[in-house]
């Protein structure tokens, strides 16, 4: 692992996500830039102190040096964004494969330059957008997939959150400082951090991708990136959509929350309940789908990626386990038929919805081709 | 009443709405332009045959006849959009008040010319933008204009129903007919039908206007005027929105909801659950507010407009009353402090909003000022 | 109409349940036992002064004393339940039909006293369980009438409230005074008045009837009669049942609730979220059955007692109001399938339900048949 | 770990906890009393073969002979219920700390045993009452547990499940096939395994202990234990309840929620949405309590056993897992203010419980003490 050490929060998330998966050990990492920080974090978490490193230049050598059935399988970045192209460019030059927190970088350049170390080297990158990890969410990309359906009318999608509202969260905030700060961050805050995550959520389950949008990006008095923004946008199977990102409106937690409308049927799903997916048709009454590993009505894929039966609730850990778990699994040669986590395409994808909507507010909020 | 004959829906709203307010009689009406047809559902509501007539016109001529104290008060219009500045118009030059179903006229020239006869003449209209007749709409509306949870920073409101999401919907039912059709309808489809109300909700809640919009509408193959259609939106006070309207949206029944982000809370309305108001906070737990004319934390005029103590449900034929009530007081001298119904100035916004929508979607959803 | 003068509750949802049926009309009553007070309160209800009385068995003479299509046609009777049985009784044998708020009367003996008046004259009663008048209450009793679920194996039936909550509740509040005195209310309070609606409705939407009974009320230091208790029962099918009322539990409102398990699904209403019924299936998606006239799955008797399509909520006034619109309708003889009421075999029931609850808890809450 | 070898469900449910609790180390097991299929078990969980024994009694013998810095620090028992008592007091008798999912025994009998054994060894043990491991429960039994919201008046407890709803749920179900054979379950089915889970989170909420009860329990034909039932019972704080407990109620997926009515409001939690828990107060409006590493309002021992913050929903596992992790900080000496598993006083409460239930019902639904 690289990053993740103390006073990070995704990190830690990082590393509960692959114990409950299963198939992943932690066995090394540069926790921090600084390397008594990197240190104190490795004996806290636990990892043998000869296998935490000062950096990851020195983490990539040390564990290059060992046999190759004792060192490190692949590498976990969780960083910054403006963290993310070097250690994983270097990594993936060093044979290892990839998993690295979403979004893929803090710029598109960046982006492409990750892209290509993995053309040229082989190697294998998950990043890790979550929400995708969801059971219901594999779901409903299973029945809209299947045309029952119809086609993708109309697609809502909405990622808001309220703990940037006030003009005083950035001081004293790691996480929240970063964020903000265009030289870390990119230069997207909101739209960058969650915007994203929205975006691919809503091409995870249409199965089609954002062409064009309208994005208009706002922020609280003093700040320098977008904490707020809205978007409409054109689907490549020809429908359109609504999407809200926000850091500041305030009550909302962490509301991830979609719908999508098809010709014979409307989707519903929402992060902070994810075990229950609502779907309403016209002539019928509206259903309730459950998540849990006994469900019949559930894909065979579906149901094989829980661990509990209907009822005892999974949530975000075990979503981001989800990722985890396919991940390795592929590593071992025992994927499913989809990937289970975002591709390389599917990250591309995202940085171009974020260039498009940074281009489009920064024009006046007009439309713009990805 | 003039319209709301055999086969309509909103005539009889307006008469149930009338008899649960209370202080209201039907007396007279021209129910149909066919007269035969007005002549047999006059029989059917129950008004005296004396005063069932063929048309408007015959309607005023034979009303003004009668002595001041048995001749009709106020005229109810619930024709088709295209018919309502004609008899509108006529009535308040032979004296009458009017009430009028939103929106108020299928143009703004139309509207206009309404504006100016109630100018011209000092009688009143009310307008009925019935959603705002819900006691839960008009607590969310003295919250934000108390001022204690700060500046509104985002509006999301949507109005989405799916009664006309097949192609064959045209066919065979009278509603689908006149509001599809521009010649009825005006230009507007679902942006006029429902928009207009999603838009007026919105207005009225935080207490601004409407200033700026980017909106595309759609429309499914075939069809001559939206069914579908989204827009991003400027208020006066500087915050953003969103706003959807849609007739062709699989499993939302008759689905207006808003949220309203202010500064320190976020408020949640739902009409299809209108007796809970969710109201979200950072710092603390979120809060249900509920309807009840015994509810303590409810503004005493909130209280006043409610039938019975809380949970016992008042539903849409309840607000709906609450419009023809604080109408029937303002006639008779006993109104609150506020008008209780869709003013005139309120409905002109409603028409601007609509303009605007249909200029910016026309010319490829770019931003129009209202 | 005998009683619902100033001060009374359930005397204005009768008005305005009547208004909204539309098959009715209030020309005459005797609102309070109070000569002057009845007066005062016809005048603020808009009966003609002429036609107020200052007591029912004045009413009664003077009504008779008009000419046959003149006088009134059936008689609404709100007044405390100790005062129900001699206008009655009194009503039926001048040869006016009843309508009698719930619950029929304060003793079995009087509630025997006016079944045989009603036998004895051929006079109809209809007893307001206003629940049962509720759309989505009727498509559970067919449903479940169908027989496609199986069997009833058990209910789970609660009915509770907060407003006797405290002490003082019943210092200065002309309702709690009477509900909490035995001379007024009978000797049940809270399962007399709320106990009887829940038992009502398990029994309406099984189509079955108690017919044991284990019940333990209790009450606050200082009360005289029950305001709070739970029972388990049996039904006359097999099933199992637990029932709980109260109007001491504080934060329920006015929450009545029933989950009914069958052989092959569960079906679950609560009052305060009317317009939307829950049905759980083992082996696929739970389904959400909406209220409306345009409901394609709801069962045309159903469909016939709603005044608009789905997503415009109807609520208490018009589920009251579907009561004295069947009333009314078989008064004319144009009555449904199902009475659309509470009969008297129903109201009975309920009655025994009361006295074999009082019994039970009385002897230390062991099993009572009906 | 003894017990949890292939095809059971609640063994692979401790050892994911066990692994989220991050102070646990799976290093040796008895996965099953079939050596082989105990070995099989152990490769495809991970164990190094030379620690995965043929039988518990093996696995503490050759434990006992490593060094003790070597050897296990305590054993996880997931064995059916008749098969605790043996191992678990072979267990502490060797010096070893005990986890044992619940219920503590089959009988009243062996539980005593395990709570002797435990005495004379001073060993501890822990019983996994999973639902007390959930954030918003400890939450609930903080706030009742302050006095703010007065004394407890009424509790409405249930758990109810639909797999075993059909008489063919026994055949070829390992789970369902011990959990009715009162040889392996004990002689209670649903009420041992589910209804000591309800009346245990009553008790833990509330800080009270059941004291009388009048329970039906029943089954369906054919069957020899109960699979539902329902009871009233009494507090010692003077309050009383209502507890249902049932496999068979078609449509309810794992439906644990409790009511729990006090003076001054009304707290209301369910396990299938764990994360916000209700509460209604009488003159104010409801809250919605949320849960989240980062909710000011909640208490530090709650915040301090959430992974991630508001919004990022955890689940049955990760209450499974605040169980294992408590325990083991208790072990280490870094225990919190309250014991944080359900103690052996909590069990043998849930023991009595389980053998009053039984007893009422065979004496026909009578009252019996505890």
């Amino acid at each position: 692992m690289i990053g993740g050490g103390q006073g990070a929060f995704i990190g830690g998330v990082h590393r509960i996500a692959a114990r409950i998966a299963g198939n992943w050990q932690l066995v090394a990492g540069a926790f921090s830039s600084t390397p008594e920080k990197s240190r104190a974090s490795g004996i806290e978490i636990g990892v043998d102190p000869s296998r935490v490193y000062g950096s990851y230049v020195e983490m990539i050598e040390a564990e290059l040096a060992l046999p190759v059935n004792q060192r490190i399988e692949a590498v976990s970045i969780v960083t910054p964004n403006h963290m993310h192209a070097a250690p994983a460019i270097a990594a993936m030059e060093a044979g290892f494969d990839v998993i690295i927190d979403k979004p893929l970088a803090d710029s598109m350049e960046n982006a492409r330059a990750i892209a290509d170390a993995a053309d040229r080297t082989g190697r294998r990158i998950a990043v890790t957008h979550t929400y995708t990890g969801y059971p219901l969410v594999k779901q409903a990309r299973e029945l809209i997939a299947s045309g029952k359906f119809g086609k993708v009318r109309r697609v809502a999608v909405k990622y808001t959150q309220d703990w940037l509202s006030r003009a005083a969260d950035l001081e004293g905030n790691k996480q929240a400082a970063w964020r903000v700060d265009p030289k870390q961050s990119g230069d997207a805050g909101a739209f960058g951090d969650i915007g994203t995550h929205a975006a691919n959520l809503a091409e995870f389950i249409t199965g089609e991708r954002i062409t064009r949008i309208c994005a208009e990006l706002t922020m609280l008095d003093g700040r320098a990136i977008d904490d707020d923004g809205a978007a409409l946008f054109h689907l490549s199977g020809g429908g359109k959509g609504t999407l809200t990102a926000s850091q500041v409106l305030v009550g909302d937690i962490n509301d991830l929350a979609i719908s999508v409308y098809c010709d014979e049927a409307g989707l519903h799903w929402r992060q902070e309940e994810p075990n229950a997916m609502r779907i309403g048709y016209r002539d019928r009454p509206t259903e309730i789908w459950h998540a849990g590993a006994n469900r019949a009505y559930l894909s065979p894929e579906v149901v094989s990626i829980q661990r509990t039966p209907g009822g005892h609730p999974e949530g975000y850990l075990e979503a981001f386990a989800n990722i985890y778990q396919a991940f390795g699994n592929e590593l071992r040669g025992a994927a499913g038929t989809e990937p289970g986590y975002a591709t390389m395409e599917d990250t591309l994808a995202g940085m171009k919805f974020l260039a498009a909507s940074l281009e489009s507010s920064r024009r006046g909020a007009v439309w713009v081709d990805l």
